[in-house]
């Protein structure tokens, strides 16, 4: 079978490894669409080579069809079409015991930390698996990952609905967010720097600020009746964006940090205590998340087919690394079966 | 009658003003005992110059006797003992509207943006009154107001009983909220560098580490079994606290700032994220807060006696500002009355 690995040093190679053997709670995935997103990024620049295990095999953001079910598995059968929760936690450590099994503290994260979905055949636990419905085109389907991780930050957030919510960074991560607020009848506002990002969040119906232009939080003052927003995303990953995101927030209103910060960052404490306002961590999903996000695809209720820039071969997941480092696109799927964008799932 | 007035430049000086007039919806106390607290040296400082209007009577921390009662006024006679919780709020902005008047934007806090009780008669709205019972000393009275705001910040952070908080920083707050986890039946440790404060904290029952010794964070981890604390209270006002904060908090776990940070602090924002941690602001506090205070303190189940340094005549305001500067006391009361400690109310 075919495969893209990557060997370290901003490389990946085809390879054709042998196809994974497949234990009894297992099922083997034909791999039709995987997605690249900023960790796989983060991956090929090299600043998880101390956790990924080089030749590695990444990719989690993915669709498929079971072609084979281990001797143990209920419930599954060959040719349904499937999306994988890539989270393997250990169930016995104190944060699994009080229920957020989904942050282990021993979490391994499948395509990261254990191999990833860029290879025509993969085999996962089947307690992974998330059923696709038919009406939800293979394509689409690879968004369900990073949509669940958006339907997450929004459900953490508590926002309800008739509030405002300030979105920061108009990233596939924010545009979903956002996406997400809307659909569940709250208002949304998109923070973003770069035109071409406000161009495309804007073609899929969402407001956005250019914060050079405007003075944002002004603006968020005006919207919001001098109250603030009830809710911040900071989804940018920059310094700046965590420092503007507390002076967004209203009285006892949230920031949510979506993005990652490889260091620590200023924070306006005395804004914090001064508005009592709450910070919160969100990561990753539970799979109430997995399954919200499912049904939001099938509602075409987020811009799946929108942020899809391009779908390249197996063969070009180098070059496509390349495309996304330069910004070049938002979302690039990669065609595993190689069958191609407009190829029927049967 | 007789005041300490701040006139600026680390300077406060003894006058004579008027009495002030009373309003049909105020009353006038003769007030006993003042604590000098964190935000009053900030004022002795000059740091809060733009804020208080020089020359000004200051003190909120206080106790004291109704000698005079407005008009309007019913609830309230001449010889209650009391105290003042020191909030004027709107009413009308939109954080009053949701609730949340205690930290209304447009907050007066009285004592810094009004007059405060350094001085022999004060006059006060009748609705800001705290009833103090029989049995309380006016000595330990004047505490009511720090013990409201550890009671407030326990509660915000929703510590429950049998849980384990970390506390940062040994100071009159850090300790009054280690006393009030303890009497919620939860578990506390408080980590300060200072050999003083840590033996004044063990003086009173509780458990300290000196971070310097020990390792703090594998001390906690081994404590709450892997887990991390449930609640860190960041008190200390230090960067390096503030940095160190989070790295004590269980997955999910909550970090409370406390302490004044007049300048952005680098925040852990990927331990914030990858344990789903929440940061919260906490401000003064609540009606609900400062009852159960009196409570407390009439209990004897917070260290007020223990924690007051030192009784000064109204006189020696400037020299117990330059005592506390020089961490020479924890919590100095100044007796406005001159009666000195040991009189009785009547």
């Amino acid at each position: 079978m075919h495969a893209a690995v990557y060997t370290g040093n901003r490389t990946f190679s085809s390879a054709a490894p042998d196809a994974p053997s497949l234990g009894a709670d297992e099922v083997r995935i034909a791999v039709r669409y995987v997605g690249l997103c900023g960790t796989d990024l983060h991956i090929f620049h090299g600043h998880m080579d101390g956790r990924v295990d080089i030749p590695a095999v990444i990719g989690h953001e993915m669709s498929g069809v079971i072609s084979e079910v281990g001797a143990n598995v209920d419930g599954w059968t060959a040719g349904d079409a499937v999306t994988v929760m890539p989270l393997l936690w250990d169930g016995t450590c104190p944060a699994c015991l009080a229920g957020h099994s989904h942050i282990c503290q021993n979490l391994k994260f499948v395509g990261i930390d254990t191999p990833g979905a860029l290879q025509e055949e993969w085999v996962v636990p089947a307690s992974l698996l998330v059923r696709v419905p038919e009406s939800v085109p293979l394509t689409h389907a690879a968004l369900v990952e990073p949509v669940a991780v958006a339907v997450h930050d929004v459900r953490r957030s508590e926002l309800e609905r008739g509030q405002k919510a300030v979105v920061i960074g108009a990233g596939p991560i924010g545009v979903l967010i956002a996406s997400v607020v809307r659909e569940i009848d709250a208002d949304v506002v998109i923070v973003e720097l770069d035109a071409g990002r406000r161009s495309f969040a804007e073609d899929v119906g969402l407001t956005t600020i250019d914060p050079q232009e405007v003075d944002a939080v002004a603006w968020v003052q005006e919207w919001t009746g001098g109250a603030g927003a009830d809710v911040v995303f900071e989804v940018a990953g920059a310094a700046a964006a965590v420092l503007s995101a507390t002076s967004y927030a209203k009285v006892r209103g949230t920031v949510v940090v979506v993005a990652i910060h490889p260091e620590p960052r200023p924070i306006d404490l005395q804004r914090v205590f001064w508005r009592e306002l709450r910070l919160l961590g969100a990561r990753v999903y539970q799979r109430p998340d997995f399954e919200e996000a499912v049904r939001l695809v099938a509602a075409r209720a987020v811009p799946t087919d929108e942020l899809i820039s391009g779908i390249v071969p197996l063969g070009a997941v180098q070059q496509a690394f390349e495309t996304l480092e330069k910004g070049g696109a938002l979302k690039l799927l990669v065609d595993v079966a190689g069958a191609g964008e407009t190829e029927s799932r049967a």
